[in-house]
């Protein structure tokens, strides 16, 4: 049930109904629907935001119109208990299944998750996909989300047996979470229209440390955009190289199949929503070579020429590549043989 | 400089002074402000927080007065600029001091503590004391610990030579940390007084898996607190087994070491402040074998049957064990041999 692939899509000024469904949703803690509450109005006082309009979606420009709407959605939401709309889908894969995840793996990518969790609350008008590989949704992985008081779309998708990595094989022998990320994007294509959707597709990893800056820089992007990552393919650094006075994108310093059209990490590059949407053949595969996922998607959408450099003409590192060792479980595993667990009746 | 050791208090019920203090610190960006604004004020609307009190320290009880409070707060914090005073105090050692870790090590040390500044911001009425291990702290640290806009002391413990863990020396060699967490130690020792300071002390490790509820529960402990870790010692759980009928701790599930006094990882158990005060021979040591320091200082502290299991009777996991791997540099290290690197002219 490892959740693998996970997709952000990060709006910017986004319609108001779509806010005020979120603000309705996952109001089981108040801690939470405050963070929430202030995603929404933080907004009003960042300068690339635009406005804060009123309950009648007229513009505030003043700031004592703006401390009183505030006021007010405090109220709203001080008043506002337990509404459980949760906008929530499954949608099940006609694919073979395989057995479900070990427990270790569940324990850690819960840990894993609640970790990335704590940094997308404090990024504005998020809206997380989580897609889990499984036949159905967990319920640890469902109540994770509800509490993070985080808007969000919970999936599953579980990968073929041919395609799940088995026991110490590599990480790089089979391309993962395929399925997990084009089930995203297929939910984005069902739900989403390219003439009205507003925002930035990304691909977040629950492996990796997200700087706040990362989401705030791929916020006005238009097609594509890209930046770079640290600890990624081996260097410390992996990026995008610029032409100094055009400041396009001329080529990559990357030292790990540096021949790839766009040899770039998953987490250096966001994808304009709308753009996406007009591109229905925009997706990943499994008949691709390793390290070829990103271009395999990025070919359909964008030239290098046409790249968008951000964090400064890529000169700084908002976003690494870390990895989580996999648990060191040998004490579990001899209770196991004996019919035993350490976490009898234990809730996660 | 890798920062090993990290401490932090949570204050509880903290003098007033000392929170206008800290909403004065790091106002250096507004997104930051408007968090911690929301820390200070959300205390206000928990069922276990006492009071929202006004400028003037006074209690506010309807709603009204409240929201009026909180606007007014929204209103200072916007018109606060860039004031740049923050409590900050180092400490050099008189040890022998070793070379600087690595750049891999600082890179990979910036994204762990950054992903963990992320759960921390969402802590109410945290202080942060972050030990960096090295001879003077780093601008990286600083940066990072300013702009998250946590309340934070920032000291400094070079780990003598010999002490230091070698290239590919297992971990559970050398005590790790020791040196860092005793200074943070004897920093609080310097500043608080018994009789005045309320809080706790908890050891958190930047590549830990931290719920917040765990800095929820940790909040009433009257001398030491303990809970469930996950993914520790070798098990899925690692636990205090308590009496059914008590609710004391009898015992552990621990499977490594369990003839320790505290078979307890160090993300399982808080101190209160006071209590520690009052007894200044408790604190870590070189001296003891490896998985020996939580009892070492927990000894000093309190008997198995007066830990206070928390955590619903210790039986949720809210904290896991995670470790986060070493990055894989391959391409960086033939880069460095030929006098070249990656990330040349590039900010973390």
């Amino acid at each position: 049930m490892k959740p693998a692939g996970i997709s952000g899509i990060y709006k910017e000024g986004i319609c108001e109904r779509q806010i005020d469904e979120l603000a309705m949703s996952s109001k089981n803690k108040n801690i939470r629907d405050l963070y929430r509450g202030i995603n929404d109005f933080k907004r009003g006082y960042q300068p690339r935001s635009n406005s804060v309009k009123d309950e009648n979606g007229d513009l505030l420009a003043d700031s004592h119109s703006i401390l009183n709407r505030l006021k007010n959605y405090f109220s709203q939401l001080l008043n506002v208990h337990r509404v459980n709309y949760v906008r929530q889908l499954e949608i099940h894969t006609a694919e073979s299944l395989v057995p479900d995840s070990s427990p270790f793996e569940v324990e850690s990518a819960i840990a894993k998750l609640k970790s990335l969790s704590h940094t997308l609350m404090l990024v504005p008008n998020l809206h997380w996909i989580v897609i889990e590989d499984a036949e159905s949704p967990s319920s640890l992985v469902g109540k994770l989300l509800k509490n993070s008081g985080i808007a969000y779309t919970h999936l599953t998708a579980a990968t073929p047996k041919q395609w799940k990595l088995r026991e110490k094989e590599s990480n790089w022998k089979k391309p993962r979470g395929v399925l997990q990320r084009n089930t995203a994007l297929q939910w984005i294509r069902n739900n989403l229209k390219a003439d009205v959707a507003q925002g930035v597709i990304y691909f977040a990893d629950d492996d990796n440390s997200y700087g706040l800056e990362v989401f705030e820089e791929m916020r006005d992007t238009q097609m594509v955009s890209v930046w770079p990552v640290g600890l990624a393919g081996g260097l410390m650094v992996e990026m995008p190289v610029l032409d100094p006075k055009t400041g396009h994108v001329t080529g990559w310093n990357s030292a790990w199949r540096p021949e790839r059209p766009f040899p770039v990490d998953m987490a250096g590059f966001a994808i304009n929503l709308s753009h996406f949407l007009k591109h229905p053949e925009a997706k990943f595969s499994f008949n691709v070579e390793s390290g070829y996922q990103e271009s395999e998607i990025l070919r359909h959408l964008v030239t290098q020429e046409q790249l968008e450099p951000k964090a400064d003409n890529c000169t700084r590192v908002y976003v690494w590549h870390t990895r989580t060792e996999a648990p060191k479980l040998q004490s579990e595993k001899q209770l196991n043989k004996k019919g035993l667990k350490s976490n009898a009746g234990i809730e996660v």
